[in-house]
């Protein structure tokens, strides 16, 4: 019984050579179908229609994209523009496409911009597998966990970031009790976190997102464990919308809230959560259930997909680098410059 | 243009003599059928597939079915332990079967009961037009509100509880904007409460459950205004799962928070929250969204459908007897006795 190995699978970002393969987000968990991207256009839809979501996915599957146009003699400045417009909060999205236009000004040929974004997809994987282990030895053993949206193999190159903590404390027997947020209006957590941990066996129950404080109160969650779309200067964090709510209720209930995300993610040019540009998407997205209409006609809906958590709620920031408890921008300077 | 004025229209709950019309709340929005009963047995199986729903309704409902069992010559007790045992959390419904055993023991016929049902209904019309009043007045003219649920005419016997209280302010100039939360799983502010925002021609945005906090910090939000299933004598107010996290978030924010609920709803027999039993429903409701499944097969939810805000973090009580500012046990008994 290897059930904790399935997560070693999932690789939702896959290069073939000629053309860039996505396990289509918004199909599963019923159906596993890859959206395959053979040019640069194609993976900017795909990151557009979140086919393929999560902020390190975004930038891994943007630097392949940044490949297939150099592959094919496109002029490589006009494609970076349209790819970084793709989506605004995620920074790890920009931080893989300058990564690529610095390979770029130094007249990098195709094979060496291959390598730069093998070089980016292999170092997300080998950063998740030492954020589980720094996370993970954060968690008393016992405990039960709540997480919000997808941040596992599906939205990484592998593992994940803060379901990665989960699935090495999973291992490690510090968590014995998962419990993920549905995550309105995509569902990652339904759809997504779920399957995920399913496969892999972890004791998993969905809740609604507004059930998180009740659960708070009544189920021994120790931890409030969530990822990242974009960490400020002084350790404000943008992440998916619903986060700042758990942590005002983790804190409110004395639970901890941890941060999981790459040293990518982090954006020192950003001072504080005041400078990110929050996405907000269009309000069809919340008028429709799983495609089903559910609002009568006319009425109107307000879709901010992310929030900001302020450094002040966050008990830990766990990187690749380091673990940062009580973030604030001294120790944010100190680990990232 | 009597834009306000189409919320008079709403009856959800329709007694025709030899049966009881109940507007089906699991079609809404885009289906307006009505669920006929003609036998005790019928209302409380209304009830408990949430064809009839909210606090004030279902009890409202659960006397017209003691009418006709009284009709139908059937021994009444079991029809009131039946009925009773539909729906564990509303006090609504248990103080209305009281209502009716008492006029049975006092050997009234089926005519008398009959007029005993149609009191709790003109009684609870009433006390939603007073509460109105009451409510509106605490509000500040141009206010940026937020609601949970549904607590309009299809959850009462017509106007409403919370959403009575933003009809009120609406007309009175001040209420300038609503938002309603989703309400997971059942989609009640979804579906129903911006349905009957939408007809009254009230400016309203959807918000998912999770947004709540985003927007207290962004959308002037003045007030929090829900309804409840049981309050407690010290205060603490049951109701739908999502309201005790609504509450933690206004207070983080300064944001101030209403409950608008008829004296039927209060239970002084209850001392507090931790005595009132919290309705959990099948994990299926929330693997599903709108009869899509979204989870994937063998996963496992947590689904209470209601949750208790402890007295500390409600601002104002309103009832039809009165407001109650900063409740606490002895202004619930000056009040309640």
């Amino acid at each position: 019984m290897n059930e904790h190995a399935s997560h070693d699978t999932i690789r939702a970002v896959q290069w073939h050579g000629d053309h860039l393969a996505l396990l289509d987000q918004r199909l599963l968990p019923f159906e596993e179908r890859w959206f395959n991207c053979t040019t640069a256009d194609e993976v900017t839809d795909a990151i557009r229609v979140l086919a393929v979501r999560g902020a390190p996915a975004i930038g891994i599957a943007a630097a392949w994209g940044v490949v297939l146009a150099a592959k094919a003699g496109i002029p490589l400045e006009p494609v970076l523009v349209t790819l970084r417009a793709a989506r605004p909060t995620a920074v790890n999205l920009m931080w893989a496409l300058d990564r690529m236009r610095a390979r770029i000004a130094e007249e990098a040929d195709a094979a060496a911009l291959e390598r730069e974004a093998q070089a980016i997809q292999d170092e997300d994987l080998a950063a998740n597998r030492r954020m589980g282990e720094l996370g993970a030895a954060l968690i008393e053993p016992g405990s039960h966990v709540l997480t919000h949206c997808n941040t596992g193999s599906l939205a990484t190159a592998g593992y994940g970031t803060a379901l990665g903590v989960i699935r090495a404390a999973v291992e490690a027997g510090r968590v014995s009790q998962v419990y993920a947020g549905e995550t309105r209006p995509w569902l990652q957590g339904a759809r997504l976190t779920m399957w995920e941990l399913v496969r892999d066996g972890i004791p998993a129950k969905l809740v609604a997102d507004s059930a998180a404080s009740h659960l708070m109160k009544h189920g021994q969650v120790k931890w409030v464990i969530v990822g990242a779309d974009r960490i400020a200067a002084n350790g404000d964090t943008a992440n998916k919308i619903g986060t700042y709510q758990l942590a005002i209720a983790a804190r409110h209930h004395g639970v901890k809230f941890m941060v999981v995300a790459p040293s990518t993610t982090v954006d020192m040019a950003t001072e504080t959560g005041e400078d990110i540009e929050i996405e907000l998407r269009e309000a069809t997205e919340l008028l429709s259930v799983a495609g089903t209409r559910t609002v009568i006609e006319g009425a109107d809906a307000w879709n901010p997909v992310f929030d900001v958590t302020p450094a002040a709620l966050i008990d830990a920031i766990v990187t690749e680098r380091g673990v940062i408890l009580r973030p604030d921008e001294t120790q944010m300077r100190a680990l990232f410059g």
